[in-house]
């Protein structure tokens, strides 16, 4: 899955974008990778083959993803996805699509989060989970976005209920009998809370408590550059992982 | 205000209570204060008199201790009050009895919180508060807390409020368009976050955000013996000021 | 080894002591375990057989601990050590005289820190430590402690040593050029800071750096009580481990 | 001090540098100030006059910083200087300068740093420190960095040791017998630790503490924009303080 010169040959899908530029200059930098094409709105994507493409690191907006997705595993070549949105029906017809391929051990991963920081933050709470009386999120971003809360607290939340249901532990403790609404949104039975501060960029805390002792995991993405780290290590593991693999937990090697 | 020892007498009323219990023996460990008489429900309150005690600290439940106050200040003496639940209704019966107390300079001193910590927590916030865009509030207590958000959280909430108002602030950005309530209780324009934890005690944390900068002000009270360097505090200085006095930032020579 | 109630028998060794009795209070409140015998200094150890006791728990002083756990195998009985102060030698000689002892599956376990969430910050550090450039740990404690790092934060920072090495990550990246001692104690490489503060207990926080994201990891220990949920765990757990276990992570079903 | 518009006209001297490409950027897009010049090395200073500006931001280096000021002060123009390294020496020199000043009542303003949450927190640790026992300051940089502790942290241990001196306050409680240089660096009887670690930029914590609580108030500066408060502001408060000013928190209105 590289070149003659031992490099993974990485196209990029998206790339003026602002993520599609920092996977330019990520690939560009990395002594294991080098860039291949750099595709945008408007540029044919069956330019993209295993003839000068090892990997496709694709980056763009809901409404076409799917579409270039599906190009792209017609054109024999193996896909990283950065672009959100992803509901379960799309998900079936990438699976659909990777089962007729040209190559039979073709791979696509798509994560929802690429910063390491946030998938370990997430892992370790599903981890901890079970060994505390009670468990809260509270996530903070820039005070531009729109949804509350985060995609990725929403799913910490859940990934922390699994694991106290799986050990057998009852709701958390709350003897709150009057709140205005400062208790925050429950999520599968977990309390999630979502600040917004101009100068933060994206940022989760979950909040482990027993009798006499926090437990506290926290990640801080700064900036886009958090997330390239991300995607070189789903650059270089997707060849390995026929199919479709969701989540970037699935290649860090815990 | 004190006696031959030059030591401040003080009684304590409540003194069984958890927090009298607490004030019994920080006052008898300071140097500069001795134990007078200690009172509970079912004591003669007018068994206190400027002939043993210069002080006294009332730390009761609210449905009796407008009337111990009231008792109080027709003995003559001075008092710092530690029980909550005061309404503007209580708080003038106690500036009338004040007003036909025995002595001219009789004091009596109420405080919502007598941790330093909180109240400076409170204090940084007001001055902070006109230098940032965004601002919010989240407080942590342990769960068999019945109310949320906290007291304390509320009044910090009003203290950045008025603080932004006085500025010319407008209300803090927010684009928030979908959200199932984990933005939180908007208290006064700022919004406030209660998280409940089995582990913590009392901390509240104000967050100020700018443009790549933020600003955090954590108090933490780990337990109840962070109130007695305030009422020891409240002790010291009550008898320098006449009538009412409430919220411990007065004594706080800031 | 449960009686017939299905409960475990716990005998304590060091019941007087500080921790001692936090284990006689937790060991009657739980709903699995019953308090058999409660020694001290003085108190025949012969006293404890596997009549009256399933699982012993030893909280006393280095200087006589490793005599009261030699005594406790040859009496046929599992032992739950906190303890702490335990050299190679010492180990060593727990060892030879489990090899000899009355039952074939006797079992000791030994553990430096009984605090889950310690427990887990370590874990947690020794698992992303290979995911980031830099790492550092902070601990924090009371300013009556003698030493300075805690063992806990010493072993931290070999457990994120380890799993830098094994990864075969270089040295943390470092451009200092002048300092009079602000950059800490480099233990196997990692720089360790230690802060004392009155009315902290014990705490420590891991913090990993990449470009653009940080991880951090704390653990709050508020009292001692935080320890009991450990030494709970590991009443239940050792009389299935035969021979000598160090460390509560080994307990946790991770 | 404003053109007819109502402007400040602010010329920038090192405009093409980090800072002084973000302070152009500022002063274009903030409502009451204007681009005037823009100045780099190999530019003639006194193009600079009263006739094109009222205000001049200088960030260039240490080795040419004082010249440039000198030079700047007989155009007769006020300054604001965002440059450091500024020694009692240098600082007499820029005081003579302004004593002979075209005009009487000439400004220049020096800050070691423009972030207003650092200069708060800086000024919040002088407010508190005195009702404390305990202090200790943990700053955070960028493992570029080639000093530690920084030079905002020396002077906050210092703010902290003179407000502890000032209210009689003898050295913070510390047990410590063995210690490795985990305990940091002692400034002015303070300790002071440094962290450096990829990802971050520059961030203080003061951690103040009591018998059952704490205060920290934390300074999070993020990026380079996270000056531009505190420069803007200073462009538009040097003009009202004649002679040299030192400090943000001079314009503070606390």
């Amino acid at each position: 899955m590289a070149n003659e010169t031992g490099r993974i040959r990485v196209s990029v899908v998206g790339a003026k974008g602002r993520m599609g530029a920092n996977v330019v200059k990520a690939v560009t930098d990395a002594a294991d990778t080098e860039l291949a094409l750099t595709l945008d709105a408007g540029n044919d994507l069956t330019e993209i083959s295993p003839d000068n493409t090892d990997v496709v690191v694709e980056f763009t907006v809901p409404s076409v993803s799917l579409s270039n997705v599906l190009t792209l595993i017609s054109q024999g070549v193996d896909v990283v996805v950065g672009t959100t949105g992803w509901t379960d029906d799309k998900l079936d017809q990438v699976r659909a699509a990777l089962a007729n391929a040209p190559r039979a051990d073709q791979a696509v991963f798509i994560a929802p989060n690429f910063a390491i920081s946030a998938v370990l933050a997430d892992y370790f709470a599903g981890l901890a989970a079970k060994y505390f009386e009670s468990a809260e999120v509270v996530e903070l971003h820039h005070p531009n976005k729109v949804d509350a809360p985060s995609g990725t607290a929403i799913h910490t939340a859940h990934t922390i209920a699994d694991a106290r249901r799986a050990a057998g532990l009852g709701p958390v403790p709350d003897a709150t009998e009057t709140d205005g609404g400062s208790r925050g949104q429950v999520v599968d039975g977990i309390h999630v809370h979502a600040v917004r501060l101009r100068g933060l960029n994206a940022h989760e805390e979950v909040l482990l408590g027993n009798p006499g002792e926090q437990l506290s995991i926290r990640s801080d993405c700064f900036d886009r550059g958090s997330f390239m780290p991300g995607v070189l290590l789903a650059v270089r593991k997707v060849s390995g992982h026929a199919g479709l693999t969701i989540g970037l937990d699935t290649f860090l090697d815990l």
